[in-house]
């Protein structure tokens, strides 16, 4: 662990934009370093139309350089990192590795077609809930598991992305960023 | 009143990355037709350093043309907003249009310096309550006043967005949107 955590931000086509900009942003109020990156970097266009710039491609990255990665949701980008070979890699390091990983809403899919969720106690959106079977679901707004943290929707984001604070700068930090947000 | 809603999202560099993304995505949810804007359109930066393209300049458009106009916030965003001529040529516009107008967290200030709030009943970003001595000021995480609607920060920002689909397309819609979004 470094002193000044960093992350990475992996989205494809398709993200949901309240869950990604909610980690990127809450992090970085945190002194997280976030990195952004996107399968062909450059901009990026979510669920509902905007677009955004990512920083980095993946195939740039490594996970050794990252404390935690983390996945936002939105059913294409989750379907697309579920099958880009960079992001696979990158999931199956970040577990061999023993990073922290988040995945909320669709996105648990990703992390279940790298074969890195075997048997973990999660959650997801109800929407792909049936595509983990097998893995211990459960309908809780966030989900820690070990090194694994897992959320449901764009309403349960800023949730997420505090408990991924918590995890990387602890729980007093998490509660300083919270104040002056006005979460309830 | 057209049969499908439209609502301007301006903003400028410095803007608070969840309060805008939470709007657009909110109201592209609910059906409303969104357009974003900016003082120099294209790419702008918001707070924490997420780049986001907007659609259009703010000198290029008319309030005649939307149904509601809203301002994220985040400080410098506000700051900006508060003296851009075209920004302030919108918002007097809104009022004298009576049209729906809803300001988050810094950006009532905006409002203020437009003279398009006097005694109204609302809130705003704690950090900027002083500003807005004179105003009937609450506490409250949304706050409605006739055809205005304020709110407080990143962590009422969907409460904000549903309040404004809720005015825009009937509470019946906002239930439906929140539904799949998980809001808690």
């Amino acid at each position: 662990m470094t002193t000044t955590p960093r992350a990475l931000v992996l989205f494809a086509n398709g993200f949901e934009e309240i869950e990604t900009v909610a980690v990127i942003d809450v992090l970085r109020r945190a002194g997280v370093q976030v990195t952004t990156a996107s399968p062909s970097g450059g901009i990026v266009e979510g669920s509902r139309g905007i677009r955004i710039e990512s920083e980095r491609r993946l195939v740039e990255l490594s996970c050794r350089d990252f404390d935690a990665i983390v996945l936002p949701g939105g059913s294409a980008n989750a379907r697309t990192l579920a099958v880009d070979p960079e992001a696979q890699r990158l999931i199956r390091e970040a577990r061999n590795l023993d990073r922290l990983v988040g995945a909320i809403c669709a996105a648990p899919i990703a992390l279940k077609s790298a074969d890195a969720i075997r048997g973990a106690r999660l959650t997801s959106h109800p929407s792909v809930e049936s595509e983990l079977a097998g893995e211990r679901y459960v309908a809780e707004r966030v989900v820690k598991d070990g090194r694994l943290l897992t959320s449901r929707g764009p309403g349960t984001a800023i949730e997420f992305a505090l408990a991924l604070v918590s995890e990387l700068c602890g729980p007093e930090k998490a509660k300083s960023v919270a104040g002056p947000m006005l979460v309830g």
